[in-house]
């Protein structure tokens, strides 16, 4: 049986642009004389249509579209692909989140999404019924065991506390299923390819069968879906692995029943976090500014690493002639800001603009006077340089129409240590789930591909250059201290305790707890950022602003 | 039996506070001899605690009052109320949302909610695992049928789509439970108390029991409780009722079973929307600025209506001498822009400041000119004064350690009639969820009580004043058109087809719900807002940004 994996680069809701995307992708089968094309889950509309599944007229539309494309289908050509499907009134939620088999020009079966995954940035339970007990489908003398993304995990230490009660998996497999497929839209974080690798390994072994695993590609929102879907052995052998971050079109002749079929040698997916992070963030940008209509972006250059990455990042997703660069010094920036800048912008061949930010500070300061005189200076003083710079890039955005990026990474805006409406301005936050450590080295590692982050700005102490010798190093502990601690408390949900088991002092564990939880107002107002970490800021992470902290602060 | 019912005011997480709380109702139960003291649900840390539920240290923490507070009940005096249980590890989420019965000193009984909402603001399966077969407490020769919150809601017309399979209600009173007890955190939106009072009437009658309902009050994060806890007899009417969108305790002797016990006379909770909405938003905005940790207020006041209902909202909520407004005349600003807004403070009498944009909007335009040399005015220069505008408040913010209030109506935030940090700016946004329409509304309704309002800033036309004559109806419909169209895309899900049936024109209805999708990107960076309908932004709708529109203008 041959079988091919469509992994697709879908916008949400483009129904119209959805169906030429698969229409190309049953050409391609049909050129390749396939019998079974795999689309990946709710390819019909794009994953996570979040709240427009509440729309009747929304969930028409994805119908309409199923139907569509199981016309292409025919008497020797079949189409397995993810929608919503609508359920007969009743208690419970209207929905399935289900796959449809198409066969002889129609939808023939279909099978429905048992378990719902509701935590990080998943509310599948919001939208959608669970399915019952699944059937194998049968098509051209095999049983398949189609599940769709979250019910191939239920495997210890694979799903967060305590798993499902059941199994569809196993279920199938009980109901006599030959062949294992899954369709997902299974978000990436650092690691998660191989993690996801060794979960299906498993299941082919547990089961003695090949499993198809069909996962969507592109960058929704925070969420950046790697795609790399797989074909694996009944041995749980790699017999084929679609690219990652990016499209791909996958042709495998699946063994016989019983048999292993040919391993490929893949590299291992078993990469550097630097090198996932920047391929991750370099698709989630490229799809962000297309998805919502941009062409080019515009960021701050302060000289500093944050941007540095951010610009470098941009370049590889868009090229240099979409990214424009603005240096704004200030009255204590350093030399190195603006030279760092321009070293910057040569290196990447973008344009760099200069405006100095000077003027409008008077004038601030000037119309602030009445108000402010006998008063000393403060936070307010840095905060409106950061602001001033906020307008300008927004200025420019509004007037050439570019999308602005915002730089800030993880550790600053776990803090707080960042300004709203100035520094965090943006469309989209490209790295402000990566930490500071993170950002040096994914750094270097573009650097080891073509030097182009100048060395100074990877040696010199990092500082918001707001006030005269101004370094991060004053307000936070070093990056090396901070990061480990932030990760514990906000990855990994350790208590104050805990962290201070890890060997770190207990009232430097208390205070940064302290400046995560207060700065939770800043970061509710802030761009949606890429997520590459398993806990980010944003939709997978809701936490109340108004709140006491102390109950994280002043329990063991 | 004499029951009591705490409706307390707690911020999530204030263990200390809370127990506080609970510990004066406890006094106050025993100084009136009460048998059982109701407390809510989730009392013990506050609801909504969102993802603080998955901290071990937040769950112990909440444990531990839940034994400081069972210590306090005693053989004749009961206390019940709703805390986080923890489950023994297996399949599922870890926590239950639980209430104990407290006697002796100890939790001796306890239930789990069995109906977990998941919809608009509700998150309740990313926490908790649904209760099975709940079974009545016994308590002084009465079987307690206690139920938590969304449980009581399984009546038709009462929830959203189907409805659930189970009816905890039901299931209590068929194991003989003779006194129907709900522990609630149930918020408020226009309507929701009358809606609210039918519902628990109908059950009442139903099943021919008293029922007592508990519910929380005050203001967290974007979510309004009223509290407006209710008593009823077993013909469904009113015993007795708390107060709305305050503290209060309640002591009633319920009626002997069998009897109906005697009605008291209430006013009618079915309020004009206005009155409804200025005291909502008045507990609202108190509460997040006192547990936010403020004490004083600032908000720019433009002489329009939006900020002049917003100052006088804050003056209720904190007094007049708590609240600073600013006025920052512009090169388009009207002079009834400041006499209007010094009218305003002078009849609220808060202090007003004046700062002119004139001067740094001068300074950026300056900076900017060598890159928008020969390019015409836009939209660019209106949001420009806007922003400079929104940098001065923060200024302030930052200097004087005022909350920044902001003032956009619902209206403009759903068409997106509004700058992002600019007049967006600020910690909470008080009149976010209110539709222009009823901010004039609530205005004259605010004027009956005490004429605060000026009439010129009533009368005249809205307007940014952002360029010369502009007013908001050069781009916007009326907003009597508007407003209808919002409501039925927005609050009711309407499809264009649907909007257009109600008699309003196509391309109209299109270019609203593309204003709509297109402006997603601004709210998801706004400020918290105050909800006071069934469907406002943030939390409760969640839309995705890179999506592609036209599959909600294009259908029918």
């Amino acid at each position: 049986m041959r079988i091919a994996i469509a992994q697709l680069n879908v916008t949400i809701g483009a129904f119209e642009a959805i169906f030429h995307k698969i229409e190309e992708a049953v050409e391609k089968a049909r050129d390749s004389s396939v019998s079974l094309l795999c689309l990946t889950e709710l390819v019909t509309c794009g994953y996570p249509p979040r709240d427009l599944l509440l729309r009747g007229d929304f969930v028409r539309a994805n119908l309409e579209l199923l139907e569509r494309v199981a016309a292409m289908s025919w008497d020797d050509f079949a189409i397995l692909l993810g929608y919503a499907e609508p359920r007969k009134p009743g208690p419970g939620k209207d929905l399935f989140n289900a796959a449809a088999l198409c066969l002889g020009g129609k939808a023939i079966q279909n099978t429905r999404k048992s378990l719902l995954p509701t935590y990080d940035v998943f509310d599948e339970t919001r939208y959608f019924a669970p399915g019952c007990e699944p059937e194998p489908m049968e098509l051209f003398g095999r049983k398949l065991g189609v599940t769709i993304c979250e019910d191939i995990w239920n495997e210890p230490g694979f799903v967060p506390q305590g798993g499902y009660e059941r199994d569809p998996v196993e279920t199938l497999v009980a109901k006599g299923a030959d062949l294992l497929i899954n369709l997902s839209a299974s978000p990436f974080h650092l690691g998660k390819r191989a993690e996801r690798q060794t979960l299906l390994k498993t299941k082919a072994v547990k089961y003695g069968l090949p499993l198809v695993y069909a996962n969507q590609v592109g960058g929704n929102d925070e969420l950046i879906f790697d795609g790399c879907s797989l074909v694996l052995g009944a041995d749980g052998e790699v017999l084929s692995r679609a690219h990652s971050f990016e499209e791909d079109f996958l042709v495998v002749d699946l063994p016989e029943k019983g048999a292993c079929g040919k391993t490929q040698r893949m590299e291992a997916l078993f990469e550097d976090p630097p090198s996932e992070a920047v391929h991750a963030l370099t698709l989630g940008l490229r799809d962000y500014v297309a998805k919502c209509g941009f062409d080019k972006v515009l960021l701050g250059l302060s000289g500093g690493i944050d941007s540095a990455l951010t610009a470098a990042i941009a370049v590889r997703a868009l090229s240099k002639e979409k990214v424009l660069g603005i240096s704004m010094p200030g009255p204590y920036s350093s030399e190195g800001s603006l030279t760092d800048a321009k070293a910057l912008a040569e290196n990447l061949g973008i344009a760099l603009e200069i405006l100095p930010i000077e003027e409008p500070f008077k004038a601030f300061r000037r119309t602030l006077s009445p108000l402010f005189a006998n008063l000393p200076e403060d936070v307010t003083e840095e905060n409106l340089q950061a602001r001033i710079r906020g307008v300008l890039l927004m200025a420019l955005s509004n007037k050439f129409g570019h999308l602005l990026l915002t730089t800030g990474n993880k550790s600053e805006t776990s803090v707080g240590y960042c300004t709203l409406y100035g520094d965090m301005n943006g469309g989209l936050a490209v790295i402000s789930d990566v930490p500071k450590t993170l950002v040096y080295d994914c750094s270097r590692w573009l650097n080891l591909e073509k030097p182009t982050i100048p060395e100074s700005t990877l040696l010199k102490p990092p500082s918001a250059e707001l006030r005269p010798d101004q370094r991060d190093q004053d307000s936070l502990p070093p990056y090396e201290v901070l990061d480990p601690i932030l990760e514990a408390f906000i990855e990994e949900g350790c208590s104050k305790g805990e962290i201070v088991d890890r060997g770190f002092e207990a009232p430097l564990v208390e205070r940064i707890i302290k400046m995560v939880t207060r700065a939770e107002y800043k970061r509710r107002q802030a761009a949606p950022g890429l997520r590459i970490t398993s806990k980010a800021f944003g939709i997978g992470r809701r936490y109340p602003i108004a709140a006491d902290p102390s109950s994280l602060t002043e329990l063991p």
